[in-house]
């Protein structure tokens, strides 16, 4: 088959590689129809996660059709048309009996394009497959479902329900890429009072407009000085943090209100500066997260029900074999106006209008 | 009467001072029998509390006998012996109504001792009597009460309950002075597997033991390979800062189990760095807070009911006159063993076994 092969920091090729086989009889084999980039696939190739061995086939998020199972897969079976999870999980060890898949202490976790061969491929094996795969709805399109791989779990679970967003809350949202897109629209599952939306790119805000932000804070403007005048200079309620850099998050740390909470939901390469001299006394909570995905099963029954908007989020296509130019696009977001770069799919899917 | 007045950083004298009066309908006088010194109170004299004015009388720690009360105060009345809390709350604002006394936005928060005259005095006037002073039961003595204005609230809902200490939880509390060792002693509330107490001083380890700690780590030995060692390597549920400084709060950050919490109670003068590179996808919370005295009630009922252990705190006892004298001793705890230092008191109390 060919897949997207990383040959080591700054190279990686679409290239012939064996075919995916069963190994485990947890195992699946499916056929990748549809399948995107993440942030974190640029992060890998600049060669910021040293445990991704040269020779990994790259990618996290797809949706296809399951070709083979394991003797002991009991949930999907040949010819389903699968999601496929970001997290695997065993199951059965202390943290995946606690939701907690992405702490797998036995072989799952994030395991796919990053300790195991990924996605972006014609076929990937899929490890752990009963916790790893979701059957997909008639209705949904492939476009729609790989957006539940990684971005809309993450930002749920480790922006919302991590921030503990409730009915009435100021949420400032600080970062406008997919997963803090995805935390706009997922937030109002909880029922803000105020969305606020920080990002630096005008097309970023005008996303987040479009998935329900309230107010935006564009580049320039001080972002605390609305969330004040907001929340009659008492801050939010809940930050979420949707970039991955020390400022952003010593940002989202000034404007949270006593009491309140800041869900980082970026990921960080460097330490951050935690101002414990001024927040000792201000009962606030910092929480972090990898996605576990035990949110994924109602976050695809909502998209069934089209209660979960995913308009703004797919900006470009490809066919499976033009990854590089795909990889291209999506690495110079900033003057593509990227978000999700999606590659495959359509022609396997029943579409349905987008909301 | 006579008073503990803070002159400017480094000045403090037990002087001649006006008596108190009612300034509100919810104000009450109280006249102190016992009351006790704060590590605050040090950082208030060494002029690290820049908002505490000179003129104003130190101390949020009593236990006394109410013998005025405003038009409007309803739960207590002259001649009810009371506990004085560390925290007034209007009782009727936002933060007040979600139990966050201490954040309280009409004028309550920690103010006695702080932004108004304190306990360390013959007489003090406590603003929001009704939520500011507890009825004693009568078998409770005064110095073991005093622990709850400020000691065992803190640690209980600061430490325990912000790390959310459930059964069966490793537990370790780094720092074993009085916030520390409450956290000890209230964390066996919550059924932990595990208590690990960190600490420099021997003395402090020994209290900690005697307050049920299964482990301590003294100083020279790595507390990280202690709880590797007790958690198969996965690291503590729950961790309580109770030093204040950068390098035990992140010591604390090292020693916590993917899915785990660190509850800050320590009093922090300076920012910490905040490994979000290691941290960013272990599912961390970690809290801060000033205490909110919402468990004050349920822990007078335990401490009527002797089922709050005390033993170990109080290590030395003054009359009030004596107060330069118990804050030397307070202040040189290093060399004197200094836990609580408690002055005036038992003569006016109702004596029980200690246990």
């Amino acid at each position: 088959m060919k897949a997207w092969v990383f040959q080591g920091p700054g190279r990686a090729a679409w290239q012939e590689v064996a075919d995916p086989v069963l190994q485990e009889t947890s195992d699946a084999i499916v056929r990748v129809d549809t399948v995107a980039i993440c942030g974190t696939d640029l992060h890998i190739l600049k060669g910021d996660v040293p445990d991704v061995a040269p020779g990994t086939v790259l990618g996290h998020e797809a949706v296809g059709e399951v070709v083979e199972t394991g003797a002991d897969v009991d949930t999907v079976r040949p010819g389903d048309r699968v999601l496929v999870s970001c997290v695997s999980g065993c199951g059965r060890c202390r943290f995946c009996r606690e939701q907690a898949y992405g702490q797998c202490l036995d072989g799952g976790g994030w395991v796919l394009g990053h300790l195991a061969d990924g996605t972006q491929a014609e076929y990937v094996r899929v490890p752990y497959a009963d916790t790893s795969l979701h059957a997909l709805p008639h209705n949904v399109t492939g476009h729609d479902a790989v957006l539940l791989s990684d971005v809309f779990p993450t930002a749920y679970e480790v922006g919302v329900l991590n921030g503990r967003v409730r009915p009435g809350d100021t949420v400032a949202v600080v970062g406008c890429g997919p997963i803090g897109l995805a935390a706009v629209a997922t937030a109002q599952l909880c029922s803000p009072h105020t969305v606020i939306a920080v990002d630096l790119a005008a097309s970023r805000l005008q996303a987040a407009k479009n998935l329900g932000a309230d107010a935006v804070v564009p580049a320039g403007e001080q972002p605390e000085q609305l969330v004040d005048d907001l929340t009659g200079g008492l801050g939010a309620d809940v930050v979420i943090e949707a970039v991955g850099l020390p400022e952003t998050f010593e940002l989202c740390t000034r404007m949270v209100r006593p009491g309140g909470r800041v869900a980082n939901a970026g990921v960080h390469g460097r330490p951050v500066t935690l101002h414990l001299e001024k927040l000792w006394n201000r009962n606030v909570t910092i929480t972090t997260g990898l996605v576990d995905t035990y949110s994924t099963p109602t976050l695809l029954r909502l998209l069934e029900a089209r209660k979960l908007p995913t308009g703004p989020f797919v900006t470009h296509t490809f066919e499976l074999h033009e990854m590089a130019e795909a990889y291209d696009v999506f690495a110079a977001a900033a003057d593509t106006g990227a978000l999700k770069v999606v590659l495959g799919g359509p022609h396997h899917d029943v579409l349905v209008p987008r909301f």
